[in-house]
């Protein structure tokens, strides 16, 4: 179990408590997955003694009724959590000496409410190093969960051809989208704002769907995901909606021969700059280099954008299990867009992806 | 305009630089609305020359075209962007002594890495404290977005109850919800997820919405809100499916006797606490005190949840212009609960409301 690991880690750096408050890492050690919102919420583990949640009250009959077994403390709003968190402590074990934390969630103004309970432990130990490297290599469930998050992708991308037609906004196409795997698949939430870009919109990566209609005869990016048992979908598929321009038609070509290169290529052992290079290679070599703005692609798993980082320059060495997306983009303002996406297990065998809806360029006929 | 108000702090405070990072501090002081996800994202404001916006390269052209009118610049994902940040601050300002962040933001990490291209700067100062105190007063313009965003969570209650009928989910009625909220409204973001429990459920509060049908004769809880120009809503009601039972009816006139009375008793220059109690001390004589497990309220604006904090104990002195939620609950295990909630506005005539949905008791007639 993903404790112990926490647990080895302890003893083998000599800290007597964890404190983990990133929602993700609580839900990856006990199976309790909430948003705290502004509330204290933390994963307390020890040394020498079984780990407790801490949540807000109104957290707590969740929590007692989650995957988690163990102990679960509650605070009312008007109560000080740091100094119940430090009673707590205290009458486990005293008073620690080292306090790890996860130096890359905890906020200066948390670490100085911990240090003023705990006032005289060392808290210079990062376990956000050890978490990122349990949370890299995902078991055969969490692969499992990430197909059926991919398969909730698929479902979308063809709710959202489907729901083309001449004068409805993109924002509307998005919506249908959303509905439908809300009632149809029980998605109740999306990894990330559902985005549907048509035409020029598409040369700008990121930017929500919008009240621009769409029309005939151009490329509409789709860029989707779901949350399917706390694990992430996102996926991209770019179609033609009519006949778009032969500059639109190039550039798809071109990004779906760098996206399935890049497919074809990985393998563990090789580094995440080298991935990158294959597909950056042969957009560069297209001509279409300066267009293609971002990284070929990010880890996914519990949050929709986490290491590996695929990504020129990057010597981290990819190995079995890691799962990222490979979505190479070329984008050309006052022209169009494209990004092909999917994310995927890296395994001896290859890359295997989680979505599967095809990426032969879709004509999607017009409709009045 | 609010980057005025910075400015003369950090002149105040002897800041050579602000950097801001959170996003909705971002948003506050310059009116481009953006969630970088893992990458970095800032306003890097000077006590004596212009502030710029430091974002991911994909993110650029959104911001150029947003209402912030300054400089903007982008790194790519494979580019170190502390060095490019260090590089701008000092193409401006040399080597800057002090260096302003958001304490109650920035990660330990991200400090570290700060620290490490601005090697001899000073970082002990927080600018959280002033944009917590320029934000938790509303405009008059920052009024009207709430209460936009209040008329459409009053519009998303009419759906909700409407959807009720024997055998449909709680999760279908909130897809219901979401769903004509997009369409009918435009909205494409919750403001957290649409919340709608029946019966038993009710008595656990922010547990969402399960695969539980709606049955006739119980109360049901929505709780719900919008985001509208990045202003949030966030609203409760609770009504009655069919005839529940007398105690339900009981704990729902209680509760509504609190709110009422916290709403007709607040004024500036009264503390949180007080406020707190006004509501508290009814549930508490009706015997219900054990029941009510959180604050009596939240501020609302940017984020759906801020200061101030509404709850016991806490001497904040209100004033003219905060806004904020007031939502008395009682929750009684294998029984059921009651949330009535609305924001509004605290002005010197009172307490107004940005929701309007009638708080007598609603009986919704049982449908098949």
């Amino acid at each position: 179990m993903n404790l112990d690991k926490l647990n080895e880690w302890l003893i083998k750096n000599n800290c007597d408590v964890a404190y983990i408050s990133d929602p993700l890492s609580i839900n990856y050690f006990t199976g309790f997955n909430m948003d705290p919102n502004e509330r204290i919420f933390a994963l307390v583990a020890f040394k020498d003694k079984p780990a407790f949640i801490f949540a807000p009250e109104l957290n707590v009959e969740e929590a007692k009724h989650s995957a988690w077994n163990g102990d679960v403390y509650g605070y009312l709003d008007e109560q000080n959590p740091w100094q119940k968190i430090a009673n707590l402590v205290s009458e486990r074990i005293g008073r620690p000496q080292k306090i790890a934390i996860e130096k890359s969630f905890v906020s200066i103004a948390r670490l100085e409410a911990l240090k003023s309970v705990f006032t005289d432990a060392d808290f210079s130990t990062d376990v956000s190093k050890l978490i990122g490297e349990l949370r890299i290599i995902k078991t055969e469930e969490e692969v499992k969960q990430l197909q059926a998050a991919g398969a909730e992708a698929d479902y979308a991308f063809e709710v959202g051809f489907n729901a083309l037609r001449n004068g409805v906004t993109e924002r509307y196409v998005a919506g249908q989208i959303e509905y439908r795997l809300k009632l149809d698949k029980g998605v109740m939430h999306t990894s990330f704002e559902t985005i549907c870009q048509a035409g020029t919109n598409a040369a700008n990566p990121h930017l929500g769907p919008t009240l621009n209609t769409i029309k005939p005869n151009q490329l509409v990016l789709f860029d989707l995901g779901t949350m399917h048992n706390g694990y992430a979908s996102d996926s991209s598929r770019t179609v033609a909606y009519g006949e778009p321009s032969a500059k639109e038609k190039e550039i798809y070509e071109i990004d779906r021969e760098a996206q399935q290169a890049a497919i074809d290529a990985a393998r563990p052992g090789m580094t995440a700059g080298e991935l990158d290079a294959v597909a950056r290679d042969i957009i560069t070599k297209a001509g279409y280099g300066e267009y293609f703005i971002h990284r070929l692609g990010h880890g996914i798993g519990m949050s929709v954008h986490e290491l590996p980082q695929i990504m020129s320059g990057n010597d981290f060495i990819l190995q079995e299990g890691m799962c990222f997306s490979i979505e190479p983009g070329i984008y050309i303002p006052n022209v169009g867009g494209v990004r092909i996406e999917d994310c995927g297990v890296l395994t001896n065998e290859g890359f295997k992806t989680f979505t599967k809806t095809d990426k032969q360029l879709k004509y999607i006929p017009v409709k009045e």
